[in-house]
C-alpha cells in the first residue's frame, strides 16, 4: 500500500516499480552528438523511408515501444496499461501506436514532459496493484513540432539564440512489478506555473519556473539534499533555462549547481546549431532511457531525479495574447540496492 | 488495496472512491434541450464575454471547477490531483485552468472520451492510497472545435445528417476517499479501435466499435449482464453510432437496447437540429454530471455504466490518408447502498 501523502505533493512508493527495460531512437542530427553511442538506433534520415514526418514520428515510436517490449522479453499481450503522448495536436503519434499495441491506453499530454509524467503515473498504476506491467512511449520531431507551433522548416526562419531544438527520437519504458532493474521510488506532479513569459522561440524562460517550483517541493517533501543525488537532471530548459532554474533554487536554499544537468544541454554540442539545446518530448525520453539509464546501471549514478519539462504552449492561446505556462513533473530513480 | 486483475482488463476498485460533487455548465443551445433543468448553469451566449471562443471554453471550465469545489466544500489547497483534458490542440483549456487551481496536475488527452478516462484514473488514485480528494475537469465548445478540426463556423458549410454538434459546456467532479456519494467501482481503461472509418463528418461510425469493444469487455471481466445495470450510456455515438454498437453487441451475445442510451441522443431535441446528436469533451461530462448523477442520488439508477467514447480525429492525420481511431473508456458508478 503506498504511503498515504499526509499533505505532501509527493508520492512515496511502498512497492517501487523497476525500469526493466527501455529503448531510445533517434534521428541523424542526434546521433552526430555527444550521447550518440548510447542510443539504441540512430536513424539515418528524418523521414525513415516514409511519405511526411509525421508518419516518421509515427514509425519511430512503434520502434521504440517494439524495442523496449523486446529488451523487456514482453509481448504487447503482457502489458497491463499503455501510457503515452506527443507533441503533435491530439497526440496523433501516441493513438496510432496505440492502436496497434491494441492494449488499455491512457493518452497523455504533458508537452515535453511526457516522459516523467508517465513514469510517475505508470509508477504509481504498479504499486497501487493497478497494473503488473507498464508501457510508456513518447516522441517529437523537429520538423513536425517546427511546422505546427512555428513556421514549416522550409521557409528557413532565422533562429535566434534563444531557441531550442526539437529532438527527433522517440523514447520507451517498460515498468514491472518485482522485476530487475533501477526503481521509481518518488513521484512528485508538478503544478502549472506562468512568469508570463509570451516568447515561442524562448521556452527554456517559461519552463526554469516549474521546473524549480517541482525540485523545491520533491526536496522539501523528500527531506533531501541535492548531494543525495548523483544527478538532478531537467527536461529540457537548455543554456537559457537552465541558469534560471540554478539561481531560482540558490534563493530557496537549495545549491543544485554540483549535481545539475540538463537533457537539453546534453544531447548536442555546441557545434552542432542547435542554440540554447535540444527540446521536445523526446529529449528527456532518449537521453533518459538511453544515457541515464545505462549510467545507473553501470554503478556510476545511483541515484538521479528525472525532472520532465513541459512548455504548455499553444500557437492558439498565444495568437490571443496569452503567455506560455510551464510545468514539470519529478521521478526518483534509484539503483536497486540503494532502496531498503 | 487494490484487487490485481490476474489477466482481465477491468480494475475492480476494493476501496472504491465517491463522486461528492459535480458541475455541469452549457451553452445557450444545450439549455434549450431535454436536459436543460438538470445543468448548473445555462450561458446567455457562447463567449460568455470574452473576446474569443477559446476564451469561453476556458472561462466555462473555470467556472464548471469552481463550482464543484463549492458544492463539496473544498478548496483548491485540499486537492490532491487535477485530472483534466479538452479537445483544444494543447488542451490549453485545462492547461490554463490548472495554472489558476495550482496543484499536482496530470494533462489528459483522450479526445470525448477524457471524463471518463479522468474518472477511472482518479479513482485508482484515490484506491491505491495516493490522493483523498481529486479535481476532474473537461469542455469542450462548438466553435472552438468546428474551426480547428473542421472549418471556421463563420463559413456556414453545409452539415451532413451523420455530422454531430460539438457540445458547447464544461463538467467537472470531485471523487474523495470515504466520501458521500455514488461510487466508482470498476474501471475498464479501453484499446484503440479502428475499423478504417475516413469521415470526419461521422464520428459515431468511428467510435461505435471501441464502445462495443470495451463494454464487451467489461462485462466479460465483471461477469455481469446487460440488465445488472440500470443504465449503460455512450458519450456521443450519436443516431448514426448507437445503432452500430448495439448491433456489434448483440452479434456477440449481450442485448443492451433495454439499458441502453447515448448522451449524444440525449442532450438535443430532434428539432434542434443538431442531425446525428451532440458531441465534444462536454457531452458526456454534462449530462454525466448534471442529469444522470441526479438520476443516481434520486434513487432512480442504481447501478450506471458510463462508456466515454473518443474519436482520436486529427486534420492532419486525416490529410495524410489515415483513418479515424476510436477509444472508449468505461466506469461503473453505483449508489452506495449497493455496494457491499
Amino acid at each position: 500500500m503506498a504511503q498515504k501523502r499526509l499533505g505532501k505533493e509527493t508520492v512515496f512508493l511502498a512497492n517501487p516499480p523497476a525500469i526493466v527495460a527501455t529503448a531510445a531512437i533517434v534521428g541523424p542530427m542526434e546521433g552526430k552528438g555527444p550521447l550518440a553511442e548510447y542510443f539504441d538506433v540512430v536513424e539515418e534520415d528524418t523521414l525513415l523511408g516514409e511519405k511526411t514526418w509525421e508518419k516518421a514520428e509515427i514509425k519511430m515510436l512503434q520502434e521504440a515501444t517494439d524495442l523496449a517490449l523486446k529488451k523487456a522479453e514482453l509481448k504487447t499481450g503482457d502489458i497491463d496499461f499503455f501510457l503515452a503522448g506527443d507533441l503533435l495536436n491530439q497526440i496523433i503519434a501516441a493513438n496510432f501506436v496505440a492502436r496497434k499495441i491494441s492494449r488499455p491506453y491512457l493518452g497523455l499530454y504533458g508537452a515535453c514532459s511526457t516522459m516523467a509524467e508517465a513514469l510517475g503515473l505508470g509508477a504509481m498504476l504498479i504499486d497501487g496493484g493497478f497494473a503488473r506491467q507498464v508501457l510508456i512511449g513518447t516522441s517529437s520531431h523537429h520538423d513536425t513540432a517546427e511546422r505546427q507551433f512555428r513556421y514549416p522548416t522550409e521557409f528557413g526562419v532565422q533562429r535566434p539564440p534563444t531557441s531550442t531544438w526539437t529532438v527527433t527520437g522517440a523514447g520507451a519504458v517498460v515498468l514491472a512489478e518485482g522485476g530487475h532493474g533501477p526503481l521509481v521510488t518518488h513521484v512528485t506532479i508538478g503544478k502549472v506555473v506562468d512568469m508570463d513569459q509570451k516568447d515561442p522561440n524562448d521556452m527554456g524562460s517559461a519552463m526554469a519556473p516549474a521546473a524549480a517550483e517541482t525540485i523545491w517541493q520533491h526536496l522539501q517533501d523528500t527531506g533531501r539534499r541535492p548531494s543525495d543525488y548523483d544527478l538532478i537532471v531537467t527536461g529540457d530548459l537548455g543554456r537559457v533555462g537552465k541558469p534560471i532554474t540554478d539561481v531560482l533554487l540558490k534563493k530557496a536554499g537549495y545549491d543544485l549547481t554540483p549535481v545539475y544537468n540538463d537533457c537539453g544541454i546534453m544531447i548536442y554540442d555546441t557545434n552542432q546549431d542547435a542554440h540554447s539545446g535540444g527540446s521536445g518530448t523526446a529529449c528527456s525520453a532518449v537521453v533518459f532511457g538511453g544515457y541515464i539509464l545505462r549510467q545507473i546501471l553501470s554503478g556510476r549514478y545511483r541515484r538521479v531525479l528525472l525532472v520532465g519539462t513541459g512548455a504548455l504552449y499553444s500557437p492558439t492561446s498565444a495568437q490571443q495574447g496569452e503567455s506560455i505556462p510551464g510545468i514539470a513533473h519529478a521521478v526518483a530513480v534509484e539503483a536497486a540496492d540503494v532502496v531498503d
